[in-house]
């Protein structure tokens, strides 16, 4: 399985949201959005091997993480509006520790951003954490091939990053740091260029 | 100078959209959006070097280009919705064959894909052809050292890609096809794996 979890420190916590202003009152769940596009669209097909996750830190009741399972989406449009509208039904529910399903693959939960890693690290997730000054992806040494692939988390930030406390939670956790380009980009633009190196490693082995 | 340029099958010629339906009734200009958001957001900055056209046949009044100069734009937010409202704009001009400002670095006029593609042949880019059956760009031996960039253009498709005479008249051109992946892509997230390869070159040069 292919993870990804973005820190979203300023996202909606409640399914009060302005449709029409995702980047300011809904605290960038414009890119969210995006980074839910990158992670699952293909061509004319969605990546079923993909499950993205973020982790909100906005107002009212934070944290709330949302769950996307690539093999359970359903009526998925790869526009911002209306995966914005997914997510606003979803942050609608009521919130417990335990994952509840909104629509088709979507999940939302009670969950704090480090103890969704650290189940990762405890169900035996490789663990990335993409950085402008790690090492590149394709040296890393991944198992892709079908019958026995490995299982890989990837971490991101926002626009604000994650924090130097969350660095060092990675560190202390083991996380491989990883850059997939000399400048800095953008959350759903990271996501792109890992599913492309993970498609040319997959295709060359 | 990098140029990218969209054939948009079938994205509207005229300002009266509807900005809640953008893949719909404004035919499929939600990707038009994030083709721009992927030829120019960095981290905390724009791709100064970079050029966007999109040429657009959908209805009532097709062709209409539309010119996006890296180097001009404007307070411009990588969110779909506030980059579909400076195209609105745009496209509520009134076209002729010359260019004309509509805001801070985006431009309309009256123009075929084809003609666009002429004009930068004659003008010596080098052109390149965006397929999944083309050879890696990283094979291509691309100038881009800052003295003496080569200026390319790439070419892409929408949704229904460039059709059949547009690809012959690509070919009897002589621009190079060039593949990013092993899988077919949206033609936003070609764009991000372009500025990669390019990025990554330059880097290592
Ligand atoms: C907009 S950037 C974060 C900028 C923020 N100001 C900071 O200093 O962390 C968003 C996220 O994308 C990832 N990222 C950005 N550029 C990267 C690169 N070149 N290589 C790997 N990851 C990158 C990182 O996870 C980062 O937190
Ligand atoms: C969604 S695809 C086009 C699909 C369309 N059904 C077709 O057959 O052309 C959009 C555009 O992205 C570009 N593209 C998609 N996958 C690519 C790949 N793996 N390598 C290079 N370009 C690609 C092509 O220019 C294509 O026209």
């Amino acid at each position: 399985m292919k993870e990804f979890i973005l820190k979203a420190n300023k996202s909606a916590t409640s399914g009060d949201i302005n449709i029409k202003d995702l980047p300011g009152s809904a605290g960038r769940l414009d890119l969210v959005c995006r980074c839910v596009n990158s992670s699952f669209f293909l061509s004319h097909d969605l990546r079923r091997d993909t499950v993205f996750y973020s982790v909100h830190y906005g107002e009212p009741n934070p944290p709330i993480a949302l769950k996307f399972i690539g093999d359970e989406l359903k009526r998925l449009s790869p526009d911002e509006r209306s995966i914005a509208l997914f997510i606003k039904k979803a942050l609608e529910k009521d919130s417990s520790k335990l994952w509840k399903e909104s629509t088709a693959g979507i999940y939302t939960a009670k969950q704090e951003f480090r103890d969704l890693i650290l189940e990762k690290k405890n169900e035996n997730y490789r663990i990335f954490y993409l950085h402008l000054n790690g090492k590149p992806l394709e040296e890393c040494n991944l198992k892709l091939n079908d019958d026995d692939d490995e299982d890989i988390l990837f971490v991101l930030g926002d626009h604000i990053g994650i924090g130097e406390d969350d660095e060092k939670f990675l560190d202390e956790l083991g996380a491989e740091r990883i850059s997939l380009s000399p400048v800095e980009l953008h959350a759903d633009h990271c996501i792109i260029l890992v599913h492309n190196a993970l498609d040319k490693l997959k295709n060359n082995e």
